[in-house]
């Protein structure tokens, strides 16, 4: 339970002790639970065993859905059509319009193949192509939203995937249109209404009537991500995200109602959200605590909010906006707002972050419906390795390799001393035997 | 203890039940092993809390090195340029020609941060920036490779990699003088004499002496890629690698003795090596197995070559060509040798493999060293999602949102429409707050 007298913390850079605090702050584990390794286990076996069945007594037990045979659990594209058409204008419209400019986004981020040819003849090159068939999980009940089926849905179409099947559980049966609406406009091909690490399986392994697919993209619950990293390796799976993350950085220029609402935003997903703001101006952080002080209870969230600010939350007063960059830098944030006048020359200061919003008109909440990048990206520190889910996660690359007889007998001789050099003899003959004698 | 009388064994895909023998002949799991998993969590935890004291105490037992200090397991750059100068110039020239061409073909493989301005004014882009430092596993003893030193650092160099660490065990202070040279010659900025699941978890996780990386990269032995499993998420890490395996398709032009050359170049990496040839012809299936007969013995390796041949080899006579690419799509082999003499019309039949070596002049072993192309490639099957190591994996990507004033208007609306149907009021009253009243 959230205590009311909790609030958001104040941090000052410039304090001794401040690194250890932060790092303390950030720190987050995915807890292992015996429970939920014992359950997945058993799951992921009994579907790769017997399939359908499995799969059908899984969700008749979880999701008190009851059906005599798979087909029972898919929704016929009409059903998807349907959900669309229920939606009011607005609705659709702004579905229509972000996945419009998301696609127009990620078009730029399709590779082609490409190869060049050497003097001798050698032709050297690798070739771009789609992967056959993915799996997109989308949660049900809270978490169910359209907006994570368009993220996902649209990079995968743009790489030209041959087969998207998705899968949502429907709990008591109870649909969500609008997710539903989401696959429709996005062009998913398949719709099963199966969850849980049961369809994560069904997925990875196929089923008698759901093919095996290459890679699994999408959110879930601890269950969900401890069955796709279980699976990985027989298919592909995206990140196993940790929780949202927002960094403001701030001059004190703006209005701090927005900085405060921007928080919030981060904040309302749930109690583990962390929401930091670094700030050169004392006067302006007294000014966003007043404003969450004052909005707070505005918030239909309020409750979660709280918890996530008071668990996870910060403040910060920092000396500078080099000091701020720093600190952005250790963070590696997911989400970073640049909440300045001139925020251009700081742009490259950042060199880890998911995205970032840059200005004051720049608010997380555009980027994560409709501005066009994608909003899966990486938490936990990991945009120091890792990028946004884009069209690349969705093609694979094949070397060629089409070596002249000329090239074969200079890159021979320089192959077999090196294979030599390993004590790889069968590597050096098969390259000396095409050299001409 | 490989048995001589067992042999590499004849398939006909014609067979009613040669997928099932296909399938069962692919089928790899890496066995879990709880020795090793303890002992991975025991070292991972005592190098996290101690660093240094820790890598120093675990080289000691493990490489029986002994010394005072983690700068005692560090090489100066004058050893690993000793290392280079006390080569063969036969040996320095092939080094130098490789890390050429694998850098020229690796410069092709660069991407490039990119932006568009929308009429409103809005920016949106991705800003592509190197991974700030990255390690590099490289095995110790009889697995050394300075190939593998060049196809991990130079597209991490040509990604343009802030720090790159090389950390290579040295049992007994026995030294690979390539494996120096290859590490003098690509750049590497730092290398420590320590390996297994120390030299990880340094890497990982950063001691007094030895620097947190971003991502750890390089093969290993089944300590190394377990600690590697275990730390992704605080680093990046590259795929964990299953055998290596080669597959072969032929119609019977070519040479026999070059066909079973390529097989034992696959073998002699282990007994867990896979070497597979489909063949329309079963005259020259029959000329290969004889060459293999013939050639198997005069090879340094041939105990290796014999039970890895034996193990999971195979001689597959099929129909067609086209039914030879069928089957290879669903082994989607890391090395695949089109030994056809008109091969080009089947290689974009091929949608499923790690590099694709085109006609008789293309033997696998002119890539695993020179030709350009990364010989890091994805193994067990999972060619059908992922690539051969390049320079995007010492690369990442950051969005940049910057929404014009005009642009906060209409997207705004957009994202207040979308975030009040998930229920997320806070991030509609973000977007809303954007508004003009």
């Amino acid at each position: 339970m959230s205590d009311p007298n909790r609030r958001i913390r104040r941090l000052d850079a410039r304090d001794p002790e401040f690194l250890t605090t932060l790092d303390a702050l950030l720190a987050f584990e995915g807890s292992a639970d015996a429970r939920i390794d014992a359950a997945v286990t058993e799951i992921l076996s009994a579907v790769r065993t017997t399939g359908d069945a499995a799969v059908i007594e899984y969700t008749r037990r979880f999701d008190r859905l009851d059906v005599k045979s798979m087909a029972g659990l898919e929704l016929p594209k009409s059903e998807l059509k349907a959900a669309l058409d229920s939606l009011t204008v607005e609705q659709r419209e702004a579905l229509r319009i972000a996945a419009d400019r998301v696609r127009i986004y990620h078009e730029r981020q399709r590779a082609e193949s490409w190869d060049y040819v050497e003097a001798d003849g050698t032709r050297l090159g690798q070739k771009v192509t789609p992967l056959d068939r993915v799996g997109l999980y989308v949660p049900g009940g809270r978490a169910s939203y359209p907006s994570s089926v368009l993220m996902n849905a649209v990079p995968a179409k743009v790489a030209g995937v041959g087969e998207l099947i998705m899968v949502v559980p429907t709990p008591n049966g109870e649909k969500n249109p609008l997710v539903l609406a989401a696959a429709a406009i996005t062009g998913v091909d398949r719709v099963f209404t199966i969850g849980g690490a049961q369809a994560v399986a069904a997925l990875a392994y196929g089923t008698q009537t759901l093919p095996q697919v290459d890679k699994i993209v999408g959110p879930g619950n601890a269950y969900v991500a401890e069955a796709k990293r279980r699976v990985f390796g027989t298919v592909g799976i995206d990140m196993v995200a940790g929780p949202s993350e927002v960094l403001i950085i701030s001059d004190g220029s703006g209005h701090s109602d927005w900085v405060a609402m921007d928080l919030f935003a981060q904040a309302e997903h749930d109690e583990l959200a962390q929401s930091i703001l670094l700030c050169t101006d004392p006067a302006f952080i007294d000014a966003v605590d007043a404003s969450i002080e004052r909005l707070l209870p505005m918030m239909p969230r309020h409750e979660t909010i709280a918890a996530s600010l008071a668990n996870r939350g910060a403040l910060i007063h920092v000396d500078s906006l080099e000091q701020a960059c720093a600190i952005a830098n250790r963070i590696a944030p997911e989400h970073l707002e640049l909440s300045l006048d001139e925020p251009e020359p700081w742009i490259d200061r950042i060199r880890h972050a998911g995205a970032i919003f840059v200005g004051h008109w720049s608010v997380e909440a555009l980027g994560d419906y409709c501005a066009g990048p994608n909003h899966v990206l990486p938490t936990m520190r990991s945009a120091r390795f890792s990028s946004p889910l884009g069209v690349y996660d969705f093609q694979k690359r094949t070397s060629i390799i089409q070596i002249s007889e000329a090239g074969a007998q200079t890159l021979g001789r320089v192959a077999s001393t090196l294979a030599h050099g390993e004590g790889l003899q069968a590597h050096a003959r098969s390259a000396e035997m095409r050299l001409h004698k």
